[in-house]
Formats: structure tokens, sequence, C-alpha cells
């Protein structure tokens, strides 16, 4: 089964941002001074196969954990579905 | 109004992306055979605020356009959401 997973991951809240804040502080130049905060984050995307959707939400789980996300500092969160 | 929006920037297909090969290499060596193709691409979250969601749509469009995305090689979608 050919299977595409979304992938989001981003800093945890307790983790400061740098790259974030410079985005904020560019866009605050812009002309857009009501943000609050601007947080930067990965997003991955990623076509594999598998045997079923359970099958591939277990595999897209190990990779993030073995290597796609820090999960000390990162969160993710993801969504496979059927191609 | 406090608004959340959630960012996905990605590259256009048509563009090569190595460091999703790399990823992909990697994985492979990890013990993931299986992958057709990956791609990486940049979640940013923001909040802010505005007059309703509509404002902040056409806002988060005009900031995506004018910093956080290059139109030229990469697309972009978001979601707006109240907090």
């Amino acid at each position: 089964m050919r299977l595409k997973a979304e992938i989001y991951i981003s800093l945890k809240n307790t983790v400061a941002d740098p790259q974030g804040q410079v985005i904020k502080s560019a866009l605050n130049s812009l002309g857009y001074p009501d943000l609050e905060e601007v947080r930067m984050g990965k997003f991955i995307t990623l076509t594999f196969n598998a045997k079923d959707i359970k099958e591939g939400e277990i595999k897209i789980n190990e990779m993030c954990y073995k290597l796609l996300a820090n999960p000390i500092i990162e969160d993710y969160k993801f969504i496979v579905k059927e191609l």
C-alpha cells in the first residue's frame, strides 16, 4: 500500500527559539506589529510503502523518534494517509 | 481577536531537495528500505492579533509571500484559527 506521511516537528514550548525571534523582528519591521510569538519548525513529507495505515503509523513514529526529531527538545505529530 | 496560524512551506515538486535525499539515505541505513521520496520543508506557528479570521488570513498570506516563503521555488499553505 502506498502511503504519504506529513510530519510536523516543532520545538517544545519551554525551549528558546532564536530563529523564530529573528523572523518576528523581521515581520515587525515589515509592518506587522501585532505578533505575539513566532516559532519555527520542520515539515517533512514522506512517501513510502507499508502493509496498512496502522503499520505505516508505527514506522513513522519510529523514524521520528530515531532520526527526524530530537525528542529531548522537540515535539512531533504526523498524519499518515493513503495515496 | 487572538489568532494562531500554522504555516507549511515546502519546495515545489519540480525543485530538487538534497536535504530530503540525505534524510532518505539515512532512513534507508536505519532499516527502512521502502521509502519512495522524502521532502523537507518548514513549519511555522505564529500567534498574533487581528480583527477577524478573514483579516488574519490576508495578513498571513502577505507575510508568506513577502518573507516566510520564496514563491519562486516554494509552495505554502496555512490554517488560521481562533485561540
